[in-house]
C-alpha cells in the first residue's frame, strides 16, 4: 500500500478503508512514514475532513497503538470524565472526590498543560508531596479503595496520539473534529472505563468558538464511544467566561477546597454537580433528578471533601491541606486592581485571562518547562456583576512586581462594562447522548 | 514570523504577503523550515489554493532563490516554449529549429522526464554524442550562432523549485494550479528568455483533466509572465490522443527527423506549425498569418532540419543520423499486434499508451534511474481511422518478448472502437494572451 495514495484519496474525499487508516497511524508510530507525510496527510484531514467510519477508525487505530488497560478486574463500572479544556476549569478535581463520596469509581489519567495554566495533574502537584506517577497496580489499588485516583498519562498508553499531537502543534493542524476526536477519544478507550462523560466547551479560550461546532464535535465522540462498547454521554458547556474565581495551579486547588468545605459556591459548582449527576446515571445509580441530589448531598455533607482529603492522602501528599490553605505555595507577590470605571462586567475575555497567566508562568509554552505553582490570577467580580469604579476587580498573583504589572494590563483590556445588567452566559447549552 | 502561523493563514484562506511567502521560500530552500511544515502549507494550498498576488510572489520567491541568466547580452529577442507535459509530446524539437530556421532564437532548457517516458533531453541522449550538459557559454554561443541549443535544467536556476517539486512528489501536492504555475513560470522567468510560449494540455495523461482547467492554469501562467514583463502566450491543446506515431525516446528523435524530412505529417506537425507561428508572433515576426506561413515554409523548404542537423553537430552529436536513421538505438525486439476487431478507432487512452511505455523502460520511476533509449511504441492507425480485423494496429519496441507481450496486452485495452467514423478531437482550444 502506497502511503501516497492513501494521502491523495483523503486530498480528493475518497473515504479510506479501516486497513488504510491502520496502515497510516501503525506506520507513522513505529517511524517508517516520515513526519512530511503524515502532515501532509493531517492537513488533508483539517481542510477536507473524514467521514465518520473514518474517525471511528482513526481512534481505534490510535487506541491500538500501545497498552490497553484492563479495568474490569475492579468488578464495578468505572466512570472518566474528559473536558476539553477551559480557562479555570478545576472540574475533574471536584467531581472525582463527589462521585467517589455517592459509591461510583473515576479512574482518571489527566495531561500536563500545554497552554495557559498547568493540566489537572500540575495543578495537584502543587499539593506537597502529591505524587501524579503511580505504578498501574497503586492506581487500581487507590481507585478500588478511594473511589478515585488522579495520575498522570502514561506513556504506554496511545503513542500514537502522542506522536502524531505533537506534530500537529507544529503544523497548524490542531484545530479539525476528527483529528481532535479521535486524540481524546483513543486516551479515553485505551484507559478502559466502562462510562465516559465528556464537557465539550465552546467559547473565548476553547478549540469550538460556537456551540454548533461543539455540538457536532460531541455527537462524533459519543457515537465512537457507543461504536466501542462505552456508555457515553456529552455536556455542551459555555467557555465564555473564566469558570471560577481563580485561574493559576495552587490557587485553583485552594479554590476547589474551599468549594467542598462549602465556603463558596458558583458557576464552576453548578458546573460541577450537573457532570457529577452525569456521571452517576452513567454508572447507573438512578435518573438525572436523584443523581444530581445525590451529588449535592455528597458535597454539602463533606463527605466529598473527605474523599479528596483521602485521595490526596493516598497518593502520599499532604492532606492537612485541606484544613490549612497557608500549606500551598504562594506567590510572593499579590497585586490588587481596582476597577477603572462603573457599570455593570458585559465580559471578561477568559482567552486573554489565560494569557495573563501564561505570561506570570502558571502555564507553559514549551513541553516539560517548569511553571510557577503559586502564579495566577483571583477574580473578584465575575459577568454580571455591577461594580464602582475603585472597587476591587482582581488580584494578580505572581513572582515579580514587573510581572504583575503586565498581566495586570493585559487582564483589564479583558474586561468590558455596560450601564445595564447582563445575563451572564448559560452554563449548559445541551446534553447530548 | 511564524511559519506555524503562515501554514494557518494558507489554510483559514487569508492570503500570506509578498514577505510572508519569500520567508517560506527561502527558509526551506536553506533548509531552516522542515519538510514536514512545508509539506503542510502545501498541502493547504492544494486544498485551499493561492490568490493570484499569492502565486505570482511565489513564482518570483522561486525564481530569485537561485542564479537567474542574463540573456539580454545576446542583444535580440529570444523566445522559450514550454509544455505542460503529454503522451509522444515531441514539439520542442521540432518548434525549435523551425524558428531559429524563420530567423528566431530559441534557448532552451528542458527537464529529464519523472515518468512516462524520458523527457525532451533523454530523447535526444539517444542521439549518439549529444551532449545536453553544456557549460553556459556554450549554450550562449550555439543560441547566438545556430539558433537554437537544447539543454538539460541546470541545477543553480530554481533550487527552491527542486526542492519543493521533489517534496509535493512525496506528498501527493502535485496537481494544485498556484503550484504548478509557480513551478512552471520560476523556470522560465529564470532562464530570462523575453518571450515565453506556454502549451497547457487537457485530457488523459495530462495533469489538467478538462479545458476550463487548463485555461485556468494558463491565464495565471500568462498573468505572472506580464507582471514579470515577458511577453507571454498560451495555447490550450488537446492530450486525449498520444501525440504523433512515436512514443519513445530514439523512437521520437526519429519521428521528428521524418517529419523535418517531409516524409510524414499529422496532427503533431499542425501543433509544432502553430506553436512556432505564435512563438514568431511573440518576437515580432509579424502577424499569426505571416509568421504561420514562414513556419510552414521552414519546414517544407528543408531549412529547418539542416538547423536540427546543426544543433545535434554543435551540442557534439553524430548530425548524421538527420540522414541514416539506422545510426539510433534499436530495440531488440519489435512485436507487431493487429487490430482484434472491425471498426472505427474511436479512442485512444493516451495515459494508458505511457503507461505502457514505462513498463518497457522508456521512462523513469526513479530519479536518476536508467531509461532504455530504444524502447516505446509505433502506433500504426490513429483516432477516428478505419481498421479491419488483423491490420496492424501498433508495434511495441523493447528489450524482451515479455515485456513487449506485457505492454501489448495492456495497449490492447487503450483502444476502443465504434461502428461509425468519429472525428479526432480538436487540437487547438483556445489562445490564451
Amino acid at each position: 500500500m502506497q502511503i501516497y495514495d492513501l494521502i491523495q484519496k483523503t486530498r480528493r474525499l475518497v473515504p479510506l478503508s479501516e486497513t488504510e487508516i491502520y496502515t497510516l497511524v501503525e506506520g507513522f508510530t513505529k517511524g517508517e512514514i516520515p513526519d512530511y507525510m503524515m502532515s501532509a496527510w493531517l492537513m488533508a484531514v483539517c481542510c477536507q475532513g473524514l467521514t465518520a467510519e473514518e474517525t471511528s477508525a482513526l481512534t481505534m487505530a490510535m487506541r491500538d497503538s500501545g497498552e490497553c488497560l484492563d479495568l474490569s478486574t475492579l468488578g464495578v463500572p468505572t466512570v472518566d470524565k474528559h473536558s476539553t479544556g477551559g480557562i479555570g476549569d478545576k472540574t475533574t478535581l471536584l467531581v472525582a472526590p463527589i462521585v467517589a463520596a455517592c459509591g461510583g469509581h473515576v479512574p482518571k489519567m489527566s495531561g500536563r498543560g500545554l497552554g495557559f495554566t498547568g493540566g489537572t495533574v500540575d495543578k495537584l502537584e502543587s499539593i506537597p508531596g502529591f505524587c501524579v506517577d503511580l505504578p498501574q497496580a497503586d492506581f487500581m489499588r487507590i481507585t478500588e479503595e478511594i473511589g478515585c485516583c488522579i495520575i498522570s498519562q502514561s506513556g504506554e498508553l496511545t503513542p500514537a496520539d502522542k506522536k502524531i499531537y505533537a506534530l500537529r502543534n507544529l503544523t497548524a493542524t490542531v484545530d479539525s473534529i476528527p483529528l481532535i476526536c479521535a486524540s481524546i477519544m483513543s486516551k479515553k478507550l485505551a484507559l478502559g472505563a466502562s462510562c465516559v462523560l465528556l464537557d465539550v466547551k465552546y467559547g473565548h479560550g476553547a478549540f469550538m468558538k460556537t456551540p454548533e461546532e461543539a455540538v457536532l464535535l460531541a455527537d462524533l465522540m459519543v457515537s465512537v464511544g457507543h461504536q466501542a462498547g462505552r456508555e457515553c454521554r456529552a455536556l455542551i458547556t459555555d467557555m465564555n467566561a473564566p469558570l471560577g474565581s481563580c485561574v493559576g495551579n495552587a490557587l485553583e486547588i485552594a479554590e476547589v477546597i474551599r468549594i467542598l468545605r462549602g465556603e463558596e459556591r458558583g458557576r464552576i459548582t453548578e458546573l460541577s454537580l450537573a457532570l457529577s449527576a452525569q456521571m452517576l446515571v452513567l454508572l447507573g445509580k438512578g435518573d438525572v433528578v436523584e443523581c444530581r441530589k445525590m451529588a449535592e448531598e455528597a458535597l454539602t455533607s463533606g463527605r466529598a471533601l473527605e474523599k479528596f482529603a483521602a485521595m490526596i492522602a493516598a497518593q502520599g501528599g499532604n492532606a492537612a491541606v485541606t484544613e490549612d490553605l497557608s500549606l500551598l505555595p504562594q506567590a510572593e507577590v499579590q497585586l490588587t486592581v481596582r476597577a477603572p470605571e462603573s457599570g455593570f462586567i458585559r465580559e471578561i475575555q477568559s482567552e486573554e485571562v489565560g494569557l495573563a497567566c501564561l505570561g506570570l508562568g502558571a502555564g507553559r509554552t514549551a513541553d516539560r518547562a517548569k511553571i510557577d505553582p503559586g502564579a495566577g490570577v483571583v477574580l473578584s467580580r465575575f459577568v454580571g456583576d455591577e461594580v464602582t469604579k475603585g472597587d476591587p476587580l482582581f488580584t494578580v498573583h505572581g513572582s515579580s512586581e514587573a510581572l504583575c504589572e503586565n498581566a495586570a494590563q493585559r487582564l483589564l483590556q479583558a474586561y468590558s462594562y455596560s450601564e445595564e445588567y447582563t445575563e451572564p452566559p448559560q452554563m449548559i447549552y445541551k446534553i447530548v447522548e
